[in-house]
């Protein structure tokens, strides 16, 4: 069996900061995020590559993208700077089957708000509180091998309400200590693609060190990876007929030219 | 009660054709298929404005989107020429409550594919087929006073597979002589905005002279219409806690700079 | 305009049992917690009834349910008294048209379960603790004039995992003190009929006084009712077609024996 | 890898009338539909039993349930006949895990009515039209393997609107020639169990003997089978707290007696 193709993506500007906060940051992730999380999720049936913004063409040519069964995107500060263009070839991408991990502040990127359509907006807080997830479904892939209830005693807040379409489903919900609720594990299906939003992962505390987190990012990917790929359609297929018996009142008139893009 | 402000925007591209298909059309939609609408579904609590995509602006100042409840949309062959910052500026307006009621070609619209996030391609066929209409859901303001259904004698068939999310709430699947089924009335919510994209309405036919048509149109701008707007939020927002006994790790580092886009 | 015909059905147990809880329970509700709602949602356009189990034919004889446009039950040590034959007609009617609100520990009520199809369990604890609801949908009937989020100082914990269908809207998420979430307000379409789950409302604390509690009950009263009402089903619907011209291999046979129930 | 336990139950009705209608159908599946779909779909890593409601305990004892990974069903003039009592050990095993593929007329079936809350009800017609089955999702395990559309020459039609919950996630959608259209394969999550409604499948025409449709089923028994199982909850759980500060104003009362099921 071949293996999963996983491609994890971050801004990688937190941990090149100056000053005290990059340094605390470093502490946790020295190379990063992206490289932690290629070391702590190595198995093998997976085969990642960590890249990151500052790369040449911003860490995805064609040829990796093309390459890659799930992408896991972490992005806070810099979304801005994510082009357009490849934020277009990352949705085609997802439509034709690619499995996308959006992780915490990734709930802003363009590529998520691409997705959904909405403006993915949240409550937030900073004051290293505690965070509680509950499993919501009863029987998922994502959750395989997951306690119930675990806690992360200090994180990042995100609250509802969270601006994203109704057919998240809902894999976990947070509970924060001081006083609000978060859909923090959701799914979604775009085309061919496979969707997951896991909001824990805030940059100042080492909750990617966690190995409950661990384990549902692992299972996320093998979730989120395609059994194949289809080529998204470029344009409407035009098909024939059963069998059509009315008159075409219209079957006198050439209407080839109606359908020229203008 | 204040009336609702409707907007019909169309493309107004077919309508203005030379040869013998434009001829055609304007036997059908002497002024446009916008003006025939705002004629068509004229009612004593509607206000309709009926714009085009020549017009000054592409016929959506910032004024008259401000002023919108409900945007009615019907474009085809001209959808690239549709301004980026008019579809951001109408993706916000959805989100902050304004109803969207998109029409036939229109799946292929900028709008329709940015509030969906996928590539709402279909199949398609024209030769002038019978399309029958099913009511699925049964109970909804969309289908007040319309038989559970109805046909059209002639129309372009718009086929499955249909690639929109899955939260679509079915109000209509159509049947073609032809062969093919579509998920022909679909409502979404996104934000505080209503969606309904309706199949029917093909250019070469009268199709909008038929009175379920109309009744389904004129139930979907009332179904649509906000209550109320609210702004959406440009930024996640910042909220303070219940109380977090929680001892914060990063209490002594100063972490305002983290925030700070780049 | 007609008034929407309300029927507030309670078991009535706690309130008459004897002791130190009866009495403080009574304290709150002296006259249970039916006929403490009757007066608290009392309104021009509303015509309540509160009933009881102990009532003949339990409080709901045929021509009271088919006189309901909106049933709100409340239930908790006594849901097996409740007659399955009860429960066949409730779930007709909801299935017709009728609106229904469960309240609190009617999660596990029969009409709650059969309308459902799943076990509805839950978790649970009783220890007072405060309990914070979050409004999650951004526009809905329900959350009208009630504030993003409001607290109950002392409530019975309901948490997850909550087993309902996926298809349940969510309108609130609550968070309770001691580390729980709780989907705790959701609503459900089932045939013609609205239905609307709303955890808050233990018998010991006086939580249906609450102001904002009354204003989402009565939402979900308005949201509910029907605005008509279509006889369910007996038996699928034979009806003719179009134009079958296929040959049917099955012609020459009398196959109207086959569908004599046996 | 242990096989997938299989267990297809048909109310072997038909297959054993007098007569010529029994006699034709006696050709098709000379010994019954439940062997003939045995002998179809073996493989494997399928241990597939073949029952029927003539056998001792209606062909479901205990035993055969709790070593049942996916139950088939096949039923249609004979679902009173089915024991209540057998129908809550079924819904019991499916919340916990057992996956449920129903087949045809057992829309109609007591069990798949308990799972949906719904009357289940749909149109229908006997001319043995044409049926034109259409795949809906772009990409899921039910369809591999299967041609985007294909037609049965000769079929019951089954039409909407089918009373069904809106969580159906839609896999089929058919056309009939005689003008209807149906969701004919619709996925559920009731619990941890998953449930396949598939359409197809009328006794006096030759279906299952069809290579498409068994590749759907053999598809959606292997979809459907659970991971493991989990005992649904019988009751609610009690659980313990993190911390609640919040005074219990009914610290001093014995609520114990409240919780007593009377």
């Amino acid at each position: 069996m071949s293996k999963i193709k996983v491609t994890i993506w971050n801004e990688n500007v937190h941990e090149r900061e100056e000053g005290p906060v990059g340094d605390h940051i470093r502490t946790i992730y020295p190379e990063g995020i992206h490289n932690y999380l290629k070391g702590a999720l190595a198995a093998d049936d997976l085969e990642i590559r960590a890249v990151s913004l500052d790369m040449p063409e911003q860490g995805l040519p064609d040829a990796l993208i093309n390459d890659t069964d799930v992408l896991v995107w972490w992005g806070h500060v810099a979304h801005a700077r994510v082009n357009d263009a490849l934020v277009d070839k990352l949705q085609a991408r997802v439509l034709n089957g690619m499995g996308l991990v959006v992780l915490h502040s990734g709930h802003y990127s363009k590529i998520f708000k691409r997705m959904m359509g909405t403006t993915c907006s949240l409550h937030w807080r900073e004051v290293g509180e505690k965070e509680r997830l509950w499993q919501i479904v009863r029987r998922h892939p994502i959750t395989e091998g997951v306690p119930e209830t675990f806690t992360l005693p200090h994180t990042e807040m995100y609250g509802e309400s969270f601006d994203i379409p109704d057919d998240g489903k809902l894999i976990y919900i947070s509970w924060y200590e001081g006083g609000n609720v978060f859909r923090s594990g959701v799914t979604f299906q775009r085309g061919n693609g496979r969707i997951f939003y896991f909001a824990p992962g805030h940059e100042t505390f080492p909750i990617y060190h966690d190995a409950n987190i661990q384990k549902i990012l692992g299972n996320a990917i093998r979730w989120a990876a395609p059994e194949c790929y289809r080529e998204p359609w470029d344009e409407n297929i035009r098909v024939p007929h059963e069998k059509v018996t009315s008159e075409n009142p219209m079957a006198a008139i050439d209407t080839s030219a109606l359908h020229k893009k203008v």
